[in-house]
């Protein structure tokens, strides 16, 4: 299959670090030219499912501005300009949490918008995490960091309580890695 | 735990239909006030994964312009205005594949970005879907209507061949509702 090309690209909205809008001119593989196509940026960012090495998964009750009512929100933030994204994670899990991980498992790198471009979005599994220190959060918003059950986890996955779309990616993708087979499993 | 509220908004960005920009004057719990939080608006969508009589998983070999290379792709779509969310769902399976499905499990609806808004993506599990006519799709984009077995999908996911953060989540989410319990899952 022939991928769409960028002929052309100009920036309309410059709105600092958090988003920036432009207008790509683009052709399809068929020839077709499609003017005024918008792309948007906003920061690339990671999440973190951590579990202890009590088997606890580490998660916040948290509000933000584009979610109706408080959220289990999983470790995570905006990757900093020249920063890896493994770096990033282990950054906003110190920092959130005040936890290290010695057990990092890279669950992918996902496009959040399949036109318009928004973000890319790594995820990450860390396990055997421990306290290591002090939580330092700088976030806008009040938290609370809970410790739940895997158990407690699916309940809340099952009943949209991670209630924004990269929450809820990085803990089905985190349960799957880490689910118990069934009895058949090894027959597939 | 207390809500953002917004004290105003204004459109600095107006694209179409696919694309609006809004600066927001915002007001947290603590009193503090944000001038210019950016708001981005885009078409509401849904996704679906697509299980037959068969229990052969539904999706695509797509290409997106927002994507490197190719990539499985779950039915989906945007809901038009004054669509129910189901209705689009419906409507797009029946587009996009030529199936129908009596059995519809609801999968939760998510807010794409916890800051920015983006839109709401709601997801679905459609079982015992069957061919009822041929596939209408007016898509822009070059497409393979593929019929995968539940461990060929669990391995794309692992692989993140779903590339675009929605299409691994509905898949995530569906394979987690529909898995096979483990000999312990009942002490849960």
């Amino acid at each position: 299959m022939r991928p769409w090309k960028t002929r052309s690209r100009s920036t309309i909205l410059n709105h600092g670090p958090y988003l920036t809008v432009e207008n790509h001119t683009v052709e399809l593989p068929d020839g077709r030219v499609i003017s005024e196509w918008p792309w948007v940026i906003t920061p690339d960012y990671v999440n973190v499912v951590a579990v202890t090495e009590r088997d606890e998964f580490l998660c916040f009750r948290q509000v933000k501005y584009g979610v109706e009512g408080a959220s289990l929100v999983p470790v995570g933030g905006y990757i900093e300009p020249d920063e890896e994204p493994l770096d990033a994670a282990k950054r906003e899990l110190l920092e959130e949490t005040g936890y290290e991980a010695p057990d990092w498992i890279d669950l992918g790198s996902y496009r959040v918008c399949r036109n318009r471009g928004f973000a890319m979005a790594q995820f990450y599994l860390a396990r055997e995490a421990r306290s290591v220190t002090e939580p330092d959060a700088d976030d806008l918003e009040e938290q609370e960091l809970l410790r739940l059950s895997r158990s407690g986890v699916e309940a809340a996955l099952e009943a949209a309580e991670f209630k924004v779309l990269p929450w809820a990616t990085v803990v089905a993708l985190a349960l799957h890695h880490t689910r118990e087979r069934g009895p058949d499993a090894s027959k597939e």
